[in-house]
């Protein structure tokens, strides 16, 4: 970032150029430097420069055999020379003035160590005239008033922005858009991000006043704290999709030979896009999908009421509404009589609701006349059938525009039909089960939230961990004491009188340990003691005394076992996980994280989606769950504060009363 | 079943009659009489009859009075009088000595008190007139000789047989077919199944050489046993394909609605066509897309390697691959010569085999040339950019038919290359996920396996269970380690003295529990003490003994909590679950089913599927799984023994020496 300017005016002569200079424009039809020339002169209508070192004219326009003999500043430059040449083009372009750049040459940091070092080249001698640059390794751009990529389809403009870290993803949803009529705003590759980032293009757009919404295909989010300070601003203003490339093991190293980009965890990866308010899909289908519900004005509601003609379809999409915990509504008592009247004469209405196989559009039309109030989604499924034409329903849908209509054409003429309600910028699927998913993850938004990350320690806890690498048993305990989170009675003794009186104060039955000043697994030294009681407490503090002067008695507690812990990330920052405790985290990974700080609602989130609080609502137990998101919300705090790089409390025993910590493991 | 005869004579007349009366054909062409009588008329070439009270003629053919009229037997009647009409005209089909008929004609048993009425009275005529008939409530059927369904689909005819118990989604099968232009052998569409149900068709299907593969939507099975019984000899021959209609609570109540079966519980559905050898979907894309595997020739494998143009393409691809457990190849130093010769200068040969963004059909080529002899599915993925064309490159693929090929054609000319490698019966998707999600399903279809029931029970078993419904914890004790199931030492004791001298051989620490006679939570009215030691049996005994005048010793063992559990589903028979143990069965329902007898094998799969073999092997243990599996098959011996409705064991504790069950729970 330069400092002292908004993003926007440093990024105006970008977006907004008077004058374009194609430098590395080719005479040869099938170049990239030919191509985009054409797109250029087909669509912008400001001043076009042409550099060719070779020939006098390119398709028509008079060639300069470099910038320097230009002689005048241009706002934008794209750069399409091979790489070596890169760096002496972009000083030419600094010192005549020029401001922004695209990089359309590949062959830097994403394949060897060679274009690695061309493109830091290239970024100190942008620093030093601060020129801003999309690149290198771009498809390109389109903007509504120019369109220099070098893909080969016309775009419809409107009021969609694609956003793509992979040209290859970046040309697929150009041709989507054009076959689903859908128009867009702005289409930005990004190539490397050796400069301007995802974060960047987003805040751009956040303030365009076409773009309504903005879908992307990331791999990886080159500044994570920017991300989250900027992101849920835009996302208040306009929704933001994310596909993510790479999820896991393979995934990422697919990522690292693709870009030279460095993909975090994704399940964080999803923990932060929750928190921005922005809708995570997992695949290319999902994204275009999602698209059909987002770009309508439909008004879509987690409530359903499934229209068909057909029972089958009604079985396998309830199959589906169940799968994906949506709910369908039940019909009330205001609309049965009317829609009783219209369905055959043996029919009950119903949800789903079954026209039978001989309603046609007028049935349709009556049926979705009754209903339309209902504040509900309107799932209306049309086999075509030989009484009902898809094409012919879809027609009378568009009747309904605006009352919370979602379309699936199936069948025969079912193509014709999905283009009549795209034409009028209507939900339309192939599918039911497509149809189902699309609305899940529109519903599952949540409001944006901002994290403010300010270190304010407790002195006292300050105090415990200065100068630290490791903490001692009892000062973890302090420590998260200090951040008010609980643990069973617990205390030091180092004489057996001193054990009795500590067990005493602690209670029965109860737990002890030996307390060593180094980090060791307590229980396979045969340094834990269970279940005692007080007779016991004499031997016990004999026999681990052997093992340590040092012992520490806690009282034995039973409850549900849940695991917190919490990590920095390497992009996003500081954040906590919690799930299901006990061996059973590592066995079944059922997990949930979110970032810091975690909000009250945000740790009831987790808690519900990494399945801890079915454990703690299981056999009937009311177990104190408040106690719980109270403890994560602390620990996260506790983290923040005192910059923990990891850290786990599992479990933590949640039981009627209260939660407790057991045997936290701090990495200071 | 009609006994003595063969399925395939008993249904010969139907699947292959030399005559055909439509009985309420039309001479309204809008009605299903009419549609149904030009369908015949088009592909029939047998003799025609057609049977209207008020015409002379129907659509150039002369019409009779009634049935009677003709005066002469049919193979096959057609019937879509109006459903008060129908048993009047089945009995006079039964005096002219008719054996076959399909009932097109709605309103049975799937809508209301008289309409099952009416079924049952159409049941008890064709019984004594030995007519096999399809319906009532269907929509036809169409064979390689005639069509007789009211579907205004033509259809090509070909090895695919379609089997429905739902009209529209048959009708929706039949537009699939045509628009993929897949040939289809038979289509079946089942309606009520008063009479013929889908394992009669499949096994008719079974014995048809012109049937290559069968597509089926269930939502339940007739007969469990016969279908257990006879489908892993029709899978042994040809694979068929299961979409289940009704998976849950809320699935269940529309198919309800929808026809008059009823649906178990879709898990053990699930076990069952595993047992069987068959692909179970959850979509309807997902069997579309299954298809294309199913009806080409490539020769599918679990081991992959991914060829595209775009490397975002292969990042997804290889999320995916991940997410469904499949494998990707690395390349085999024999190969990769070649294939950096022809790639550009700074790339590496790897998997995902990124051809890089301006690969044309000849980079294509000589990759696939490269690549073919490989073992592996071969998942080729062009995005069509102005170098890739989707339409050129498919045409290359062709070339390559049956080396393992799977097509993904994403872009600009995504439709046209698609029908390209339809036409080559080669199998093509549009998302590169479709495709990994099919070649999943087809990878993980399991040998079929038949499942032999007979009861053998232990003489001294039988005489356990003889006369009660109820067993006391030391019988069921005595009866699991009959049947080889072992549990921790345990012994009775009804005096202080005794309970010394059990404890002694039970060692310590031990459970001590009270005994009745009657079924009582025994932690609940505080029955049961853990880990005593020596010295506490007296006490322990002294305080029990107040509440049962018998006490139970068991030793106090530890290790991973398995749940085990047995029943008797209403349409599969006995069934055996597990999953991880403990509180944990309910609140993850991390189970896996599976049909008695299990052999060792499905033992370890649904471990393996439940995640609790995960648990047993989690933090480096290696606990006794062999163990647990043997205790598997046992239980499953047990139940079909003694004929159990439900039991369970929970946990069966697994630690590095054996399996061990504690509190077992046994419904007789």
């Amino acid at each position: 970032m330069h400092i002292g300017l908004t993003i926007n005016t440093m990024l105006d002569t970008l977006f907004n150029p008077r004058s374009i200079a194609i430098v590395g424009a080719s005479r040869d039809t099938e170049k990239v430097g030919n191509i985009i020339l054409r797109n250029v002169k087909n669509t912008f209508s400001g001043k076009i420069y042409v550099v060719n070192n070779k020939a006098d004219t390119v398709e028509g326009l008079k060639s300069y055999k470099s910038l320097t003999d230009i002689g005048e500043s241009i706002d934008l430059m794209v750069i399409t020379v091979p790489r070596d040449a890169v760096p002496s083009v972009m000083e030419e372009g600094g010192k005549l003035g020029i401001k922004s750049a695209i990089i359309i040459t590949s062959g830097f940091k994403e394949v060897d160590e060679h274009g690695s070092e061309l493109q830091d080249k290239v970024s100190a001698i942008c620093n030093s005239y601060q020129i801003r640059y999309l690149g290198p390794n771009t498809l390109g751009m389109i903007t509504p008033t120019f369109n220099a990529t070098f893909a080969l389809t016309d775009v419809k403009m409107g009021n969609v922005a694609v956003v793509a870290q992979s040209g290859g993803i970046g040309v697929y949803m150009l041709d989507w858009a054009r076959k689903t009529r859908i128009g867009l705003s702005y289409f930005v590759s990004l190539g490397n991000e050796a400069d301007i980032n995802e974060t960047d293009v987003f805040e751009f757009l956040s303030t365009d006043a076409s773009t309504k919404a903005i879908f992307s295909y990331i791999e990886g989010i080159a500044d994570g704290n920017r991300f989250l300070s900027i992101v849920p601003d835009i996302i208040g203003r306009k929704p933001i999709i994310f596909l993510k490339g790479g999820i896991g093991i393979k995934g990422a190293q697919a990522v690292k030979t693709h870009t030279a980009s460095v993909a975090g965890s994704v399940d964080i990866f999803r923990a932060a896009i929750r928190t921005v308010g922005g809708i995570f899909v997992d695949t290319l289908e999902d994204l275009l999908n999602i698209a059909k519900i987002i770009t309508s004005d439909e008004g879509i509601k987690k409530d359903l009421l499934i229209v068909t003609n057909s029972g089958g379809h009604g079985v396998l999409t309830t199959d589906e509404i169940e799968r994906r915990s949506l709910n369908l509504i039940s019909l009330p008592d205001t609309v049965v009589p009317e829609l009783k009247k219209l369905l055959p004469s043996q029919s009950k209405p119903a949800n789903p609701l079954d026209l039978s196989g001989d309603a046609d559009r007028m049935r349709y039309k009556s049926a979705l006349t009754a209903i339309q109030g209902l504040d509900c989604t309107k799932l209306v499924i049309v086999e075509a059938l030989p009484m009902s034409s898809c094409v012919e329903i879809a027609k009378t849908l568009i009747g309904f525009k605006g009352k919370g209509i979602v379309g699936v054409m199936m069948g025969l003429d079912e193509d014709a039909a999905l283009r009549i309600l795209e034409s009028a910028n209507m939900p339309a699927f192939q599918f039911p089960e497509d149809a189902v998913k699309a609305i899940k993850y529109f519903t599952d938004q949540v409001k944006p939230t901002k994290k403010i990350r300010v270190k304010q320690p407790v002195l006292e806890a300050e105090e415990l961990i200065s100068g630290k690498s490791y903490l001692r048993d009892f000062e973890a305990f302090k420590l998260l004491e200090i951040y008010g989170i609980r643990l069973p009675k617990w205390g030091i003794a180092t004489s057996p009188e001193e054990a009795i009186k500590v067990a005493e104060q602690v209670g029965y039955p109860l737990v002890m340990k030996v307390s060593l000043d180094s980090p060791v697994h307590k229980t396979e030294m045969g340094g834990v003691l269970l279940g005692l009681q007080k007779g016991d407490i004499n031997g016990a503090y004999s026999e681990l005394s052997k093992k340590s002067s040092r012992v520490l008695l806690q009282k034995q507690i039973n409850g549900a076992e849940i695991f917190l812990g919490g990590l920095k990330d390497p992009v996003f920052g500081p954040a906590v996980v919690t799930g299901v405790g006990g061996i059973y985290v590592e066995v079944l990974k059922s997990i949930s994280y979110g970032l810091c700080p975690v909000s009250e609602d945000e740790a009831a989130f987790m808690l519900l989606h990494s399945k801890a609080q079915q454990l703690l609502s299981a056999r009937g137990k009311s177990y104190n769950i408040d106690s719980a998101i109270t403890t994560i919300t602390r620990l996260s705090r506790l983290i923040i504060d005192l910059d923990i790089k990891e850290m786990d409390i599992n479990p933590l025993i949640v039981n009627e009363d209260e939660a407790l910590a057991i045997d936290p493991r701090i990495v200071l």
